[in-house]
């Protein structure tokens, strides 16, 4: 039967993308190679809002996470993260693991930091060396103020490091024009691959910040890396050399479609899906900023959502994702990154109105459906 | 034109992988990829020689061998390491990373280290807590000795590691018979993928070394991954999903053929390529201990092989790789890992015989073409 995922990353991957990967491989210290790696590495660019290199690692999102606080900081420094879910916590963990001292700024999941939180901390914690955030934070389905924040850091000796997993090819990123210092981001959502390549890219006084900075590394040291891609046309080390080549198609794509369009295609599909809980009488985690890559959405008192995720994926065909840690149970996240149309959130909020039905809940069925048509009808 | 990859990783990938790569992608936290998760790793249990776990990385295989590194020992401690080439310099490289204090034993290229090098390293560093060498040295084409070192190591409070990158599924690797402590590889070799996957298995005093390891990591954390992929049956951070499921197949289709049949087959391979290399009165750079994966041929005086692996790859479109460092423009290494028969060999000579004589050198055509024939009509 055919399957459908919604789930916020792994995200749907092209056809064209699949069959992309499934050329012949090339070696990688080729002049084949390096045109597919610096043709990949510039069309991540606009996506990026950098005039920056772009540094891509075999790994997932969170390698590049790791790449940002092992180059950035140096043992014994101090930095401020934003803790508003899962994401953001993770942050507090690489600072920890590393050595650097992290004073965390303390967000209820679903609500977005207030950049006077950021400035506050700062004032708190002036010997601070960078803040640590997540554009769109995936656990809670919410926006960050980055440019807000930006305009704090900048103004300051102090780098501003983005998260930006479930935002980069999702909706707009201005990283030169906000101040953005580092910007991360990982194959497996709007840019419709496969999870196993993490980028990266950092702002001119970010790179003079690696210089300095004396944490041990080395399958993640930037400055190796910047100096193989960018002089060398290849990577340090083997690169993951179909994901690449997968990467530049599906860059090639998004390009084609036109980014106005793509991000135009994700504000429909988040404004139809929570439209759809609206007209269902759900709640949404994160009803003052929502992610436009992923809809957080609360089910009714008395039903577990972990049960209606499983009835949708193992019963519907339908695969979406639960809440973490603690919305666990009480969350139903429907992510609309990759390949898809708006049309394909009719079947997502269908499978949720049949599988809320299944697990006891009283749902008014075909509503959903018929709020999604009428975001759809109105177009961008 | 068909193009043939003989280089010494990436390998060839079988059109059966490519195809399972392409399926539809899933989200890693379902039973469905668990139960992929946990077949391949079962799978490849018997190509390690372990009954330990083995540990996946969404990384390429020197992030496995950073895992070895940033795990099993801790700042200030004291390891050898064996420098017989490109590879083996690089545990020298990570360890200085990481703030170990390295010894080194330097091998001339093509040579293996002996065991009494190690013993007599041992004796002169007695505060050593590992030793760290290559099964199989790529850049030199050279097996070194790790079934002898082991029987050195395993009676010490020392730990073996090894970089099995390209013998892990290309010879017999008896972990758990020989003592070694921690076994690295990737999957771009004789697991017949693309790069992307780093893996590792464990012993037992390793997982005891984990425990006491106070250098910085998160990424590569073994001990939360072995929680991660014994306990949850998922991955800690976000896996690469279409590798891992390509990596399930591969191993399927590799104990079709039974392991036996495929360390005879790389043996057959090397041995037809190292008689072709002696029929064209060309010598070895490893004579003594040759590597079944990867054969590495002295150019004549006067032959720049950088030229000649262009042409190979170029005009006639079949790629191998030259020598790396010193031996730059000297060597030339055909790889034979991956997805590969013996006959393949008979393209792989033919095509250098002619790149050869098109650089200049007195070739006798054929004669590299009829050794390999002879090879493979003697069988296993």
């Amino acid at each position: 039967m055919k399957k459908y995922l919604f789930t916020p990353g792994p995200a749907a991957v092209p056809p064209e993308v699949l069959l992309e990967m499934a050329q012949p491989i090339i070696h990688h210290r080729t002049p084949q190679f390096s045109a597919v790696l610096d043709q990949a590495r510039e069309r991540l660019k606009p996506l990026f809002g950098t005039r920056q290199e772009v540094i891509l690692f075999a790994a997932s999102g969170t390698g590049a996470m790791e790449a940002a606080v092992a180059n950035l900081l140096s043992p014994g420094e101090h930095a401020i993260f934003v803790n508003g879910g899962k994401f953001g916590e993770r942050w507090g963990k690489f600072l920890k693991a590393f050595g650097m001292v992290p004073h965390e700024i303390k967000v209820e999941w679903g609500r977005a930091v207030r950049p006077g939180e950021v400035e506050d901390a700062l004032k708190a914690n002036p010997e601070t060396r960078a803040v640590f955030v997540q554009a769109s934070e995936t656990s809670t389905c919410t926006v960050h103020p980055v440019a807000e924040i930006g305009k704090i850091t900048r103004t300051r000796d102090v780098l501003l490091v983005v998260d930006g997993i479930t935002s980069v090819g999702v909706f707009e990123q201005k990283m030169d024009e906000w101040g953005v210092d580092a910007l991360v981001t990982g194959s497996q959502k709007a840019l419709m691959l496969p999870p196993g390549l993490g980028m990266i890219a950092l702002s001119p006084r970010a790179w003079d910040a690696v210089k300095k900075s004396t944490t041990p590394r080395f399958y993640f040291d930037l400055g190796r890396e910047l100096k193989a891609q960018r002089e060398e046309h290849t990577t340090a080390f083997t690169p993951a050399v179909s994901l690449i080549s997968g990467l530049n198609k599906s860059l090639e794509m998004l390009h084609a479609e036109g980014l106005e369009k793509v991000y135009a295609r994700h504000t429909i599909m988040a404004e139809a899906t929570r439209d759809a809980a609206r007209a269902l009488g759900l709640k949404l985690i994160s009803p003052d900023s929502p992610a436009p890559g992923v809809t957080g959405i609360i089910a009714p008192e008395g039903i577990d959502t972990g049960k209606v995720v499983k009835y949708m994926r193992d019963t519907l065909g339908v695969s979406v994702q639960g809440g973490q840690d603690q919305m666990k149970g009480r969350l139903v996240r429907i992510g609309h990154m990759g390949n898809l149309s708006p049309f394909d959130m009719l079947v997502a909020v269908s499978a949720l109105e049949i599988a809320l039905r299944n697990q006891g809940m009283d749902v008014k069925m075909g509503a959903g459906v018929a709020a999604v048509q009428a975001r759809l009808a109105k177009g961008a």
